[in-house]
């Protein structure tokens, strides 16, 4: 076994999950991430805690989504709803062996079962969980990576020092926590975005930091009352289809103008969803400095160093105030942008970013 | 796909298990059972029901067992009993890749996890459970036979007219449940059995006849009171161990006396695990004919057309006169033989079966 497999699955039982004696662990494997399942089985164990593992897969959830006579999907199944409410702890170890498995699948036929089993999520968010990846020939191809390399970089991003990270990720949160104002200025974007009372997530890959991606490395926020132009020259798959250099303009927080390079109908789509939709929900700065590159993959997209990126749709809860709802919206659609060189961020009219580096970076 | 993995989902979901709009239906698959798992989820979304897939794999119980500090594993843990507690339906969907997965996990270690989940096991037993087999490589290779070879085998087994084979069966538990005494003839066997007030059980692979494998195609019942010699001429594997030829001698119900070709210490361990090891919990009458070989997998090789087997240990409850307890032991070991050329079982001195074959068989 690659003695990586290992140490992700220290990480995700100790960094991440905090698992401790006596906890329920359930653990969801692929057909590809059968072996991490093996590593963090082996891990489970030595903590004493105790282990279910189910299978998540693609092809099998397709089969029973098409063959199913109506879209009355059964609602929050008794058996599968008593498994996540008795559950401490839900492991999700994504890597099947096709990422377009459940391709033909209509659109409103996931929605159905989705909204059927939402019972099920709610207790599902309500465990100490996380999700990560087993670096699989398919999510390498989705990549367009070699399987060897893929794996090297996704360990890069995975095996992190996630305690220097999260230490340097709390200097970002504390500017945003104490500031008003973000202004973000590229060669391509001019945004102005209010963040007063909002409550920065430094998202450090655990539960202790109610981060519940591995990889992570990224600090977010929920802005309001956005103002100006932003472009996103970060390549995207939404819906399962491409978009490119997406540009929004803004004004009073809200979507005036859109326009994109390819796949503007999806990004039109999006907006038109509902009143939230043509709303921020979140500002995202990406911290990970391993991952270095762009790969088709929103969980490690998203927290590139030197990049941000913004959300249509709805907000997190955690960057609200108690009490407060925030942006609402049936969609959170994630946009990616890199800062660059002669790019400044600055809070409050103080720069924090500069060229892409943080002022407190050598 | 193999139109036959799709004949095997239905005659699992409709003969088998006989499942409803409505049931609550929990799969367990294993890393080579996949496929087998796509075509029952498409038969269990045609019928309305809903489902969880639990993953089932060797690995991943070595690595857990082996991991854990002490041998106090977690008694009966809540997410696992709860999800068993409230399914209708357990399917069990056997075919690892390597039937020898769990080797080097010492049998303490197995029995400690099995007795502290015990409470699990009594829910799964009573839902509408079904272990059946996809085949594959690893299970050719265990019956020594090519992966075609093996499929062609398995699938006459599995794909067999249930209905005919019931009511074949029908006439022998017939005969069983009116008789008293039992007696085998065959070149090396001279054995006779009380059975009066036993019930046998029509093993037609349906949970509607108290008969949970499939394939299968016995009757069998509770035997007590046994006299004479038996030899087993079907070679067995037992706790890992080869087994052949073993020959027992019994007097007033009890083995006085075993010898063996290859095994005798297995054979020896079994008898001194307790009292009721010694005496008989079954009489069992293969009767599929689709199953005419050994296949070193007690699941196919008891059914087999023309053998009987005989359990040392435990008997099943199904046979017994309500609240008897029949025969107990903390052991089921079955063990099997040819009836041939010149063999006869008769019940009350009546004829059923001669050179191995029924007296309705033409």
């Amino acid at each position: 076994m690659d003695p990586r497999i290992r140490e992700h699955a220290a990480v995700i039982v100790d960094w991440s999950a905090r698992i401790e004696p006596g906890d329920r662990v359930l653990m969801q494997v692929d057909e590809g991430s059968i072996p991490l399942g093996i590593a963090v089985a082996e891990e489970v164990a030595t903590r004493e805690a105790s282990l279910v593992t189910t299978f998540g897969s693609g092809e099998i959830e397709r089969a029973y989504l098409k063959h199913f006579p109506t879209t009355d999907f059964p609602v929050d199944p008794e058996h599968h709803l008593a498994l996540l409410e008795q559950s401490d702890v839900f492991l999700r170890l994504r890597g099947g062996t096709n990422t377009s498995a459940m391709a033909d699948v209509p659109t409103e036929l996931q929605q159905a079962a989705s909204i059927a089993t939402s019972g099920i999520r709610e207790a599902r968010m309500a465990t100490d969980w996380v999700s990560t990846i087993h670096p699989t020939p398919s999510l390498a191809q989705q990549a367009s990576m070699a399987t060897e390399e893929y794996r090297d970089f996704a360990y890069e991003a995975i095996l992190y020092d996630w305690e220097a990270l999260a230490e340097e990720m709390a200097q970002l949160k504390n500017r945003l926590d104490e500031g008003e104002t973000v202004r973000i200025e590229t060669e391509t974007t001019e945004l102005t975005m209010q963040i007063d009372g909002c409550t920065a997530v430094n998202s450090a890959a655990s539960v202790a930091y109610d981060s519940h991606n591995l990889p992570s490395g990224e600090v977010f926020t929920a802005p309001y009352g956005t103002e100006g132009t932003v472009t996103f020259d970060i390549p995207m798959t939404i819906n399962s289809k491409p978009v490119r250099d997406v540009r929004l303009e803004f004004e009073d927080g809200v979507v005036v103008d859109a326009t994109a390079a390819e796949g503007l109908d999806v990004i039109e789509g999006v907006l038109e969803t509902d009143a939230g939709a043509k709303r921020l929900g979140e500002l995202g700065i990406g911290m990970n400095r391993a991952i270095d590159r762009y790969t088709n993959n929103i969980l490690f997209d998203e927290k590139m160093g030197g990049t941000f990126h913004l959300a249509l749709g709805r907000a997190y809860d955690s960057c609200l105030p108690e009490g407060e709802t925030g942006n609402k919206s049936a969609v959170h659609v994630d946009l990616l942008a890199n800062f660059g060189e002669g790019s400044t961020m600055t809070i409050d009219d103080e720069v924090v970013q500069s060229d892409g580096r943080f002022v407190w970076e050598t």
